[in-house]
Parts: structure tokens; C-alpha cells; sequence
């Protein structure tokens, strides 16, 4: 994105002290925007947090650089010392690059049902459809052409961007922000076989309830329970195209990958770090502190804190042609070494 | 979600006729709501349909309980026995919560296109778009925001929910509801090689057509055929995120978890149960009656009935990483354990 | 879908012509339409481009049909010969079923920000969003519901379907095609760990940046850059539920099928084809020339051109049980064999 450098820069002095970082530099050098170390110049602040980009530190133009003490000395410039570097750039980002001001409006062509109850400053943008009975906290921003069912709740501060779907009587939290097309309150897949094998729809008459500070990514959807709710607690981010089944119970401030399932009715314990493209059957639980790596196929619940993993990696196609097809034999590989150690006998 | 206990609920008497099931209790009790089993007060009916939540019986609340004949003897309050459970559960949600009667309106919002054709008691909400040419029949229900293209038909009933698009030509039968966020008829990704490594794409001529009673997901695919049409017969229940390839036929009563993807010109048999995440090749079989368990991968077609699996199951980190590791040396251990067995020579 | 003859249709020798094939039969013989081999009639065009249909040839009614020259004589009518009979094909398509003309106009329920530069002929349909300062080059087409964010750009004869949804400051090249519910530029998935477990949201502050001739499949998502750009290169073609995240770049004329999630900064060469519902994780490479096959999970570098996969195809549920139980002990089973082969000693 083309820096915007308009606005008027900060000091130093100014991003340790905000940042909680120590300066080793000229307190009064103004940085005017962020930049990757590897093409930050003067004007601009860069970060570097791991070993990764440290290779850049010794080249880089930057007119300042946000590290963690041990790498100190591999930069020669204005440095801002950090333990969390990474936490110290966040913050530093939001200084540098402050979001627009929200402008409070209802655009003309928005439509909004009976009841509905607004608080200070909320915006709703152009096409935006409101349901009837629908409250909406401060600053709440609707971004065009979402839809928002019936009874839903939001709280202070929510955003949601454009094309986010709320099927009736959801209720955010406060300090959300549901990406496009994300959809919420859907129904759950819930099917009763009827003897002549087709299915009977389960009406889903619970609901989808989300706590404050929430992320939901772009087209991430939550169904709505099929009796009682759905659970995402304060703070879990949720990253594009996940699918959380019905009555799912996700524990705060965990995080989720894109393209990652949870079936439904799946309890999933705060803190935990699930990676992308997992999938995590339903009627399970998965503790507090559980780690589970991308990719990984869950199918029993994990009732104890640590990292849990599966999926085999690539390798050329010639040598998965013939692994993958003793695969279909590994049982019987078992059996024949089994034979052969008792032909053996004891060692 | 709050129950809404301001219907006149229902006796027992008429529960147990109206879901077929047998009475043991008092007929004239009456209660309002449904509420699961470890939640349900004296004025709600709750089901158990197998021995996951039987253990809660004992101490549950219920003004009564929808149970299979041989669990009878668990709850001492009212009985309604039933060799199905979950199926008289399923009716007895719609008798205690029935929909809302869709009102009939067209939004003046709603932009409808030249030459459209609509039943009696259509419902086009706010913002959405009819194409040039569409037929709409009795009783369906455009949700806000949704995209239909020229010369779309939707059968009695049919319901789509917020911003759901449908391509030119797509036809739908009746009792059909999509969820928010559906795209039926995008393009299927048909492409030629150019000699200089370019792709030039086929133009995807055919289109989508969508049996009776079938139930598609948020934000699920299916494509429009390269020629002639991507087929999704009666009674299909497809979850959401999914996605479904040009020219695929999906047999009658076949049902399909969140995140399965169905590359194209597959061919799907009837009443087949495929589980979530899944992964199926194109230009391949699957027979009626073929179960396969989530997150399985699919390359070959499956000519009988019965269960297929693949996909293997999380563990801790540590031992993956030895596991995993091996398999790339798989087929070696095989030609090991081979010459192991032909040193040995004959047993 | 119900071929359209209304067009005058065109000779055979004209064809042969505009798609650089050799004809055998009838110049002036005439085809309105095209249609798959077996249900093609005396009045459409067929193809058949590998084995996997040369049995149709036989009995088929087509009017003509493109071959290689190999297979001339396995069909006695008119063919078109072509040593890429897809690439004719393709081209035959075009010609046979040209696209509507696209009617330049904007609907007046469309809501046009300020400052909007709009080239020749553009059209922008229903309840379509464009925020301010953005510029849409000659004959942009944008579909009813899409939503722009300010300063988007879109190249010449770019299309937009129903639903898309725009980050600010994205930039498209010229003849894209976007299908419904794709979402580009919403926020990358960043968030720095705070010490009491909660995430600090990364504020995202790059974009999205699309080549010339490039097609994002419905409901893909492409996420904005951290810092800079996620960059797609010119004739990259993506298809559906695909999760592109932040700070990617894919290479120019690279392939992926639907539903496969590409961790953030990740950089993927020119001219890969990747398969259907791979994982590859952020922060490696993949070389130019690299085909991955579907279901693939990618979490080293692959630096060479090939082919690469991963993944075990399903088997039957009984002995899938067995041979994944196995799995967790494979380390175990390959200590053993040494153990074995030590006690046997050198051969």
C-alpha cells in the first residue's frame, strides 16, 4: 500500500515510551510509517523479532528498528529494545497507522426493521438490512450489503465489513470484527433418517452467541445450535473458511487457521492454538493449552495440555506412489515382523 | 436461544399422536418447548435417542421425555417411547416451534428483471436482484441481498436465505433451502494449456440443476457444468463450505459434511453418507450406499457399497515426528523385512 | 442447458479457419452448438481429447467432431483434426456461444463514491458499492451486490460476479474474472501473544495486488498484506473456497483447484499446478514448474520442479482401522526390524 506519510510522525521518544521499549538512538528522530526490514528507509520504523530476517539488520536503511535485547548489536542505528518486539511493533502500527475515524451515518438505502434500537455513533453503510428488534451498541459499524436476521445483539464497538450475514437472534460481543461473507446463525446440519433413507430436517432452534473481542475471518461460518447455543468465547480469532458446527463450544482466546472444521457439539478449551486446515470431529472435547498442528486429523478428545499432530508431508511422486501403497499393507508388515522375532526367539 | 413459551404448547396426548409414539404418563400434562436433556424444566420435553446422554435421565427435570422403548425404565416422569427418538424429536420441534409464516411481499428495494414470472405468496426481500426472465413458484422466499441471474427457476417453497447468487439458468426444485453465502452456477474451472505455459479458458456453457427437498450450506460451491449440467438430485443435504465440481451428479438422499470437496465429473450414488472434509477426485464412481468416514481422500472410484476410510488420527507431537518421518521409508522397510524373511528361508 | 440454435451457426470451414485445424469433410457444412461426444447431434460440434471418451466416437451423431490426428480414424464423419483438439475446442466454444454483450450502465441503485474515475462503457449492476477513489478502466463490469472499499483499481474488461467483496486499495489487472463471494483483501491473520494468553490484533496495513488475465474462484479468499502486498501474478487461476493468506505471491500462469488454504508468505513459483484441498504452510517456497497433487500437506520448501504429494487413499473401513493403528507405531516396527537385522548379522 502506498505509505501514507501526511500525517505528522512520531519521535522516537515518543514510540519507546508508548511502545514500553528502550531507545538506543536520538530521541527526537521522527519515523513517519511501518516497513519490512528489507525495504524500510529513513522515515519509516521496521521490526525484526526472530532469527528469520536478522540477515537484513546489517543492510537495512531503516531509520529505526524495534528488536529484542540479544540482537542489539546487529543493527547500527536508532534501535528500540524490546523483549516482545512483536507485541512492541503491534502497538506501533496502531500508533503510526491509526484506523480512519468511523463516521457516524445511516446510509439512505439501508433498510431497518421495526424496533430497532441504536446507540451513539453507529454507522450502517449503503444496502445494509437490519431485522426487526435488532440492538446495536455504540459505535457499531455495519458494512454495506450485510444482513442481520432478527433480535441480534451487538455490542460496543463491533464491526462488521461487508456481506457478513447474522441469522436471527445472534449476539456479538463487544470490540468484533466479522470479516466478508462470514456467516453466522446458519442453520446446523442436523437430519433424521427416515426409514426409506431419506432425511428429515431437524429444525435448529438455538442460536450463535460470540463474546467480546472476537475475529471471525472472511467467509467463516458458525451455525447456530440446534437447541440452546453455540459458544465462542471472548477473544478466540478465527481466521477465513473455517466451519464450526452446531453447539460448539469454543474456550477464550483461542486461535484458529483458515480452513480448519470443528463438527459439531465439539468443546474446545481456552488458550488453545489450532493450525489451518485441521479437522476436528464432533462430540469431543480438547483441553485447555492444547496445541494442534496444521493439517492434523482429530477424531478422539485431547485431554491434556501439549502439541498433538498428524498428516504426512510431501514427498516426490514416485516415492509416495510406492509408500503410500504399502500403506494399505502396514498391518500385515506388523504381523510378519511379529513371525519373524518369534522365529528368532528370545534374544 | 430464549424459548418463546407464549405458544399454547401441546398435551402429551397430542405429542404422542402426532409423532407416533407411545404415552406413559399423564396425556393431558402440557409443555411448551424442547430443551435438551440436562437443561429441560417441567414445562419442556427433551429426547434421549442413544446412551450418550442416558446418564442424565435419572436427574432430569423434564415435564417429559421422548425415549426408545428399551430405555423406558431410566426416567420415572413422562415417557413418550418410540423406536425412532430422534425422528419423533424432529417432528416434535416443528409442532412446538413452528416457523414464522413468511409473509408474501415484494421489497420495493428488490430489483426484478423484465419478463419474471411469480407464483402466489412470493417473498423477495430487501435488495435483492431477479434476473431477466426468472420463474419463481408458490411460496418462495428471496432472503435479503441475494443475486439471481436470467432465466433462474425455483420450484414451491424454495427458500434462500441472505446473499445467496445463483448464475444464469440455474433451476431448483421445490422445498429446497440454501443458506447464506451459496454460490450455485459460478463457472467450473475448466482451462486448456497454451503451448507457452498460459491457460486459455473454456467457456462454461452448461448450467446446474437442483432436485426437490435438498439443503444447501453457507457459503458451499457448485459449480455450472463445462456442457450440459452439474446434477444435485432429490432430497441431496449438502453442509456448508463445501464444494462441488462442473458436472458432477450427486445422487438422490445423499448426504455431504461441512468442507468436502468433489472435483469434477465425479459421479455420486444415492442415500451415499460422506463425511466431513473429505476429499474426492474427479472423473470417478462412488456407488449408492457408500459411507465414507470424514476427512478421507478419494482417488480411486468405489464400486461397492460399504465403508471407506483413510486419514490418520492426531498424537502427540514428538511421536508424530519419528512416525512420520518413517513413512517416507515405508517401502524400503518393506524390501528389509522381505530379505529378513528370505535369509530365514521357509518356516 | 438448453442449447441456444437461434445463432446462425458456422461452416465447418470457417471453423477449421479460427481454430487452426485441418478439416476432413464438408466446408460448408454448418454447427450451431457444441456438445459432450455422447450426446452430441447432427447439428453440433464435439471433441474428444483423450482416450477416456474414444469409445464414443463410433455411434456418435455429432455433425463434426475436433480430434488429434491420431485418432482420425475412429470416427467415420466430419472432423476437425488439431494436435491440441482442448485448445480447438476452447476456441470452438467462443466462437459457437459468444458471451451476451455486456450492456454498459449504471443502475441507479447502485451507490458511487466520491471521486470515482470510470472509464468507456462500464457497467455496474444492483445494489453494487464503490467507495471513493476508485477507478474502473473501460468496460469493467461489476455484478449486482459487490462492494468496493476505497481506491480499489480495476483493469480493462475486468469482471466482477454477484457478491465480490473488495479490500481498499486493492488493485486488479485487466480482463480478471472474479467470481461471487470472493473476498479479497480482508485483514491478514496476525495477532502478537499478550502475556496473559490473549492476542494483540496486528493491525493490517498492506494490499492485494492481481496481475492482468487472472480468475479468483466463488467464496476464495485472498488476504491484504501485513506490510506491502499480497501479490497474484498475471494468469493465475484460482478456483473455488481457496485461502490465499497475507503477504503471499503466487507466480504468473500458476494453477490451483478449489479448497486448498496457502499459508501466509508463502512464495509459490510460475506455472505450478496445484491440486485440490492441499495445505501448504506460510513462510517457504515452492519452485517454478512444481505440480503438487491434490490432498498434499506442504510444510518444507520444495525447491526443485516435479511432482510432489502426500496423502493415503481410502480403503475399506475395516482394515483402514487397522493399518492407522499401526501408524502410531511405525518407529517402533522400523527399531525392530534393525534390531532383527543386527541379529542376524552381515549377510
Amino acid at each position: 500500500m502506498a505509505q501514507d506519510h501526511s500525517n505528522g510522525g512520531l519521535s522516537l521518544a515518543e514510540l519507546a515510551r508508548d511502545t514500553g521499549s528502550e531507545l538506543r538512538g536520538d530521541p527526537s528522530y521522527r519515523v513517519f510509517a511501518v516497513a519490512a526490514i528489507d525495504q524500510a528507509g529513513p522515515r519509516e520504523l521496521s521490526f525484526v523479532h526472530d532469527g528469520r530476517y536478522r540477515s537484513f539488520l546489517a543492510g537495512s536503511d531503516a531509520g529505526a528498528v524495534i528488536l529484542p535485547p540479544a540482537m542489539a548489536d546487529l543493527f547500527g542505528g536508532n534501535r528500540l529494545l524490546n523483549e516482545d518486539p512483536y507485541l512492541a511493533y503491534a502497538r506501533a502500527v496502531e500508533l503510526l497507522h491509526p484506523p480512519p475515524p468511523a463516521r457516524a451515518s445511516i446510509h439512505p438505502s439501508a433498510v431497518i426493521g421495526d424496533g430497532v434500537e441504536l446507540g451513539e455513533r453507529v454507522r450502517i453503510d449503503a444496502h445494509a438490512v437490519i431485522g426487526n428488534g435488532c440492538r446495536l451498541q455504540d459505535r457499531v459499524w455495519i458494512g454495506p450489503g450485510c444482513s442481520l436476521g432478527d433480535r441480534c445483539r451487538l455490542g460496543e464497538g463491533t464491526v462488521l465489513e461487508a456481506g457478513v450475514a447474522l441469522g436471527e437472534g445472534t449476539r456479538i460481543g463487544a470490540r468484533c470484527l466479522l470479516h466478508s461473507g462470514a456467516v453466522i446463525g446458519a442453520d446446523g446440519f442436523g437430519f433424521a433418517a427416515r426409514p426409506d433413507g431419506s432425511w428429515h430436517k431437524i429444525r435448529q432452534i438455538g442460536d450463535v452467541r460470540i463474546g467480546d473481542d472476537v475475529e471471525v475471518g472472511a467467509n467463516t461460518c458458525i451455525d447456530r445450535a440446534a437447541l440452546g447455543s453455540t459458544l465462542i468465547e471472548q477473544g478466540v480469532k478465527l481466521d477465513n473458511l473455517i466451519q464450526i458446527g452446531h453447539n460448539c463450544h469454543i474456550g477464550a482466546d483461542t486461535i484458529v487457521a483458515a480452513h480448519t472444521a470443528i463438527a459439531g457439539t465439539a468443546r474446545i478449551g481456552r488458550r488453545c492454538r489450532i493450525g489451518g486446515a485441521v479437522a476436528i470431529a464432533g462430540h469431543l472435547e480438547v483441553a485447555d493449552d492444547v496445541t494442534i498442528t496444521g493439517n492434523s486429523m482429530v477424531t478422539h478428545s485431547l485431554r491434556q495440555p501439549g502439541t498433538y499432530s498428524s498428516g504426512i508431508t510431501a514427498e516426490g511422486n514416485r516415492s509416495w506412489r510406492r509408500n503410500t501403497a504399502r500403506f494399505h499393507h502396514l498391518d500385515e508388515l506388523f504381523r510378519r515382523v511379529i513371525r519373524l522375532e518369534r522365529r528368532l526367539g528370545k534374544e
